[in-house]
């Protein structure tokens, strides 16, 4: 769908929700608390307000953004429950098409990843190809708890910008 | 189903999710983030957890959980888009079955609401009858916005620990 700016600042919150529902993986309570920041100017304004939202989060907040997205080419990848724009993206950087040794070492090390931190692995896909993603978990998993916090919330903020875009062309 | 607080506190984060998201209406962030907070020793524990997370957010972020939900016997329960937990809240105070005269006032006073405050009147159904919901949103709608968004809140946090208690049952 094609959408203007001007549309967008005259929906009420309903539409708007619906609208921007999943800009922050099953979050709509980013949508429904970004909509007080009407009127919007632009894409990047829009994306700020998203930004802010997660910035303005409690630590458990932030961090349970980050477990309502998907593991990376798992189990719910394998099971089709998805989102529509988890599933585009993951099979745009190639996660959904792995050879079988690189699924054993990226289900490794998500398992890993996600026994140390207590969230999944978050990272925006779609500006990253499956080997830098299976080689930056191997990074990532270096880290303390709350620089991945940090760093997923900030690739979050990045899938959502993207996100916004689609919606918008 | 019936649960006992021993296997809760031993979920992963998944299964916490799916069993409270609607804890909080159409907020599954409210679980994923309380998830941290475990071991819970009581439904009272795990309720106090879901308050903490409501009071972390941001005025805006508060707003959001408001919008969340359902106009009280508007539009939405007409479209059978309810969620199965506010059907059987509605239902049971009356709201699905009120005279043409009463389904009148409720949604002019719903309406007046919602352009007041940008968010929808927001009560625990199951703690009021029909008569007093009615009559209840005549007296919020005299508040300023901040007090309707702290009383809508407190409600929120009754409805979630009523869920919380049948989840358990």
């Amino acid at each position: 769908m094609s959408l203007s700016m001007d549309s967008v600042n005259a929906m009420g919150y309903d539409n708007f929700i619906n609208t921007f529902r999943n800009v922050v993986e099953h979050c709509p309570l980013a949508a429904a608390s970004v909509w007080a920041d009407r009127p919007f100017s632009s894409e990047k304004d829009l994306g700020e307000a998203f930004g802010a939202f997660l910035d303005s989060l409690s630590n458990n907040g932030k961090e349970g953004v980050l477990r309502l997205h998907p593991d990376l080419a798992g189990r719910i990848a394998k099971s089709g429950t998805l989102s529509k724009e988890s599933s585009l993206e993951q099979s745009q950087a190639g996660l959904l098409d792995l050879t079988e040794d690189e699924q054993k070492q990226l289900g490794e090390r998500n398992k890993l990843y996600q026994d140390k931190f207590g969230f999944p692995f978050v990272i925006c896909v779609r500006e990253n190809k499956k080997n830098a993603i299976i080689q930056g978990i191997k990074e990532r998993l270096e880290h303390t708890k709350e620089e991945e916090c940090e760093i997923g919330v900030e690739n979050v903020k990045r899938i959502a910008l993207l996100r916004i875009h689609d919606i918008f062309q």
